[in-house]
């Protein structure tokens, strides 16, 4: 498995908005395990994004997918920059499918 | 909703058997919606965790559930430290059960 845990930082005002797109453009990524957005309670503008792909191309395919491109096009101009960014190798947990999981 | 991301420093070349006993202590914990491990891909004692949890309440009682103190004292001599820690404020995306997405 692969992992990202990284930050995006919205334009001012522009988090939800920004979260609105991203989430239309989650729908059906093959390989996609997990993906969840979350807000950053203390700067306001700030988005967390937690991934787990089945395997790194399977993430770097989604880069080109229809939808993924037009979320893409669709959130550029509410993007003000990005911050964190860690890869992780996701060993197993809650979330996951089935069959992902390592018990 | 509520998230955590942190980091877990084992003890050296612990860090297999530290997220062994973290994924047993897993197992139904109340409004966990998400909770995943990973190795860091650099630093070879690191494991990030990625909690989602239904609310900060949820979180501060899984930590009283016989099966998690368990899983805490079996862990706690495999810990060397903590790393970062992040909390989050989850708003959807995919991997987490179908009632708390927001679409």
């Amino acid at each position: 498995m692969y992992g990202l845990i990284g930050q995006i930082k919205a334009a001012p005002g522009q988090r939800d908005a920004l979260i609105e797109i991203m989430l239309e453009g989650l729908m059906a990524m093959p390989g996609c395990l997990s993906y969840i957005l979350a807000r950053d309670p203390l700067e306001e503008d700030l988005i967390w994004v937690t991934e787990v792909w089945d395997s790194p191309i399977s993430h770097q395919n989604s880069l080109g997918l229809p939808s993924v491109q037009q979320a893409i096009m669709k959130a550029r101009p509410l993007i003000a920059g990005f911050g964190q960014r860690f890869e992780t190798l996701p060993v197993g947990g809650h979330g996951l499918p089935r069959n992902q999981m390592q018990e």
